[in-house]
């Protein structure tokens, strides 16, 4: 970084607002991929002024920015891999700014930190419903930028189905509004919903307002048991297609089962092929009980070993528990864990898995399955040791297997996590050179310079 | 059109799927607005490749391509109003390819019109939310490409909802997809929300994959009469703010109940000030009636006169028959009806009625108003007498002042109507110049020669 620039930064937000120092670039350089490239400053935006500024001064001096939420990305999306300065929403741009009870809406900041909304907004009766496994520390921008998913999303969708409208600056400064606090617009192109999982590569959210819900009076959890991941594939789609509406149908496979219980104890069946983990939801107790009738009735179709209903709030609390430590607790089987969120329609579900039973065969390599199937998302966690070079390589060999088995199935790289630089290498598999081109060409016509994240998502 | 373009033209479709004879550009020069303008040619694609091969050519040639669908537009999206060729979809691309059970998903062409798909999925128990009340003529094209809204919006909201993957030529030939046969996709950028809405400006829609819903058992209807539209404007917000979902929140105010209960008989109460027709529906008796107490209380509250349920499917239908037939009954208040779609975030609805009658009161022009209010979605009728020149000016700045409220109120020019040309010469008054010209990069992005639908939405 120039000395001019670094001035031009600090003159602008102050010197404890643009940092240039070591510990700083250190403190920025990671994100949850674990990969780690210093950037060369961090910057911390006041206001959406101090972001025009920012980006206009990038853009006329070819500066690289990389936004930031809390750097909970799985794809290396708030990684600097070719310098650049972090522009960071943590310390200032991190409010809620209305909650509109009347309309049901409410307005942040990309800062905000999702489970403080979900929490301010349950206090006045309202329901954020997407609910990324990262709620306690990942950011409302972040998690548009990547379009998170959540545990809840079968029944009430994801974060592009909350956004009504967006501020955001475009890289040559110019400020702009996406959307209203309408239920419907149709006036102009909809830049919001390409904004929505741009990973940070074409503008910076600077406000974002989000569409609430009532929050439901009541609410219920059921496992089913399975004897075999097949019969449990079966169920989740066949329960789908009946015409019940779940909050959620969450799926462990045994080895995630195994790995869970062995930690944490909270009662899993350690024998079981899978299980899958269901709530249901709503305001009148009669339909909570019809629809956990129905998902009884198809998963015993469906070969379902065993159907509890959670008694209390406990027990569901530990079935979610499990469901949430997953992703930790398949660590014991290897140092390195390569985790896709791939995701194919719902009734190719049990070929997917067949099929990636096969691979780990093949391959001779340990892979947990987990993940949001009511939604046909499941979490692949190819286990190998870090230190094996010959290990890591079969492991890569084996993404690659099953990313190209997903697209066979119609299927789609990635159902929540984005493309980053993780999958940039692959996107060649899902998308024709038409396609790319088109990517190249709407990246351009919002960056010219190419300054806003660039090189990610295969670009 | 040159001899040598028209013999292209021919040679690839045959003489019967490409016209320029008089009648054709005559029968193709209308839509909704009534307003006529003749086209060069008239083409009937077969398939895909036709369209591509049709696309390249013109863009080589710099000739003008007009996607049209039903020509049921109100905004003039189908006009060709600097010449160019026709392209329709009516004559080969009207298939329904597939009806998924499995994943609940139904493939069809552009040129399936929107109730024949109803039909077709409501026969194997599935449900396509979407039916605006031009759902027995429009297309699934159209829809796609206006975004179109309909009566069961403010449950299950609109065309947007329910697109899962698009087929899609792009201005130089290439054929490209955008999305997946899945419910989460964040691989690349979002092509298919782009694609929506956009008025056939950006590419031509070849197939269309839509997520289908499991069909409600049971359904009511009630009616609310009001003996003033602020009163029901007020109950329709505190209404849904109260948590309860209902499918519809329909307002008809009393110009347009005379003018229906005149024409149709159909027992409306002729003295109120206004009525809200809401629908509530779902599989469990318990909650439609839980449901239906809120909505009454709330409604109560708001100086509901009366709250009747309708007693049997004969009842109910001929609220609907009210409701559906209120576009065409009105036209008794003026020979010239300038209707517009404004929206507002729901709570402004009491203020922008309030609004729109003052400025009724200022030009002393009748403006009958229904619509969906439940998505905050006001039918604004301005009804002059076409031969009356002055009355006319007088209307269109009514309508000016009325766009104007709407924006200032936080609304849209447009809640599912499009830009077309109709509402292009009031683009500025809700986008900044930085929007506008970010809008023409995109535009550039798809469409560098400008062949596609150009000169529209204020591009
Ligand atoms: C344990 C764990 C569990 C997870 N579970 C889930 C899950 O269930 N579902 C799911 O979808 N994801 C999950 N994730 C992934 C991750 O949490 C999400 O992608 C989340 O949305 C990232 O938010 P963040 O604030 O950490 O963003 P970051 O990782 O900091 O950034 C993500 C991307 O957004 C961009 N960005 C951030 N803020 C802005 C802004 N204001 N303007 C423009 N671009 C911006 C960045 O440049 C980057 O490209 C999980 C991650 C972990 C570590
Ligand atoms: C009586 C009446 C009631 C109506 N009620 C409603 C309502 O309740 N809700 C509502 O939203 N609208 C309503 N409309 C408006 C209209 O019906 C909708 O906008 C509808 O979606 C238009 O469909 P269409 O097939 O007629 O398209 P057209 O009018 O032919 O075309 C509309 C636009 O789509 C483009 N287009 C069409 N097909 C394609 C394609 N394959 N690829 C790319 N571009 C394409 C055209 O170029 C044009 O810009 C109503 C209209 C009438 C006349």
């Amino acid at each position: 970084m120039k000395a001019v620039d670094i001035s031009f930064f600090q003159n602008l937000l102050g010197k404890d607002n643009a940092y240039f120092d070591e510990a700083h670039k250190l403190a920025y350089s990671y994100d949850a991929t674990r990969k780690k490239f210093r950037p060369d400053g961090v910057l911390f935006p006041r206001n959406e002024e101090d972001v025009s500024k920012i980006l206009k001064y990038c853009n006329d001096n070819l500066i690289t920015i990389i936004p930031r939420g809390a750097g909970s990305g799985f794809t290396g999306g708030a990684l600097a891999i070719n310098g650049g300065v972090i522009l960071s929403f943590e310390k200032h741009m991190n409010k809620i700014l209305e909650i509109d009870l009347e309309n049901m809406v409410a307005v942040v900041q990309p800062g905000v930190i999702n489970i403080d909304l979900q929490k301010a907004v349950e206090e006045k009766g309202l329901f954020y419903p997407p609910d990324p496994a990262s709620m306690n520390y990942s950011t409302i921008g972040g998690n548009v930028s990547e379009n998170a998913g959540g545990m809840r999303a079968a029944k009430y969708g994801i974060t592009k189905d909350y956004v009504m409208a967006l501020r955001a600056v475009l890289p040559n400064g110019d400020i702009i509004r996406a959307g209203k606090r309408t239920i419907k617009d149709v006036a102009g192109y909809n830049i919001a919903g390409i904004l929505i999982a741009s990973e940070g590569s074409l503008g910076i959210i600077t406000e974002i307002t989000l569409k609430l819900l009532s929050k439901p009076k009541l609410k219920k959890t059921a496992m089913g048991v399975f004897d075999s991941v097949n019969s449990a594939m079966n169920a989740v789609y066949k329960t789908l297609a009946s015409g019940v509406n779940p909050v959620a149908m969450e799926f462990l496979d045994n080895l995630s089962i195994k790995a869970v219980e062995n930690q944490y104890k909270k009662g899993l069946p350690t024998n079981a092929g899978a299980i899958l983990i269901s709530d249901v939801d709503g305001d009148v107790m009669e339909a909570l009980n019809s629809d956990l009738e129905i998902i009884e009735k198809v998963f015993k179709e469906n070969k379902a070993i065993e159907f509890v209903v959670a008694k209390d709030e406990k027990e569901s609390a530990n079935l979610w528990f499990a469901r949430r430590n997953c992703s930790q607790a398949i660590t014991v089987y290897g140092s390195l864990k390569i985790n896709e969120d791939i995701t194919v329609p719902r009734a190719k579900l049990p070929e997917l898995l067949e099929k990636i039973d096969e691979i780990s065969k093949k391959y001779d390599i340990k892979i947990p399955c987990f993940g949001h199937t009511g939604d046909g998302n499941v979490h692949t966690n190819v286990m190998v040791d870090k230190n094996d070079e010959n290990a890591v390589k079969k492991g890569y060999a084996a993404i690659e297997e099953i990313f190209k088995i997903t697209v066979d199935l119609g299927g789609t790289l990635s159902g929540e996590h984005g493309i980053g630089i993780s999958k940039a290498p692959y996107m060649n598999l899902a998308f024709s050179d038409e396609e790319m081109n088109l990517f190249r060409q709407i990246k351009k016509a919002f960056d010219p310079n190419n300054i806003l994240n660039p090189y990610k998502m295969g670009l």
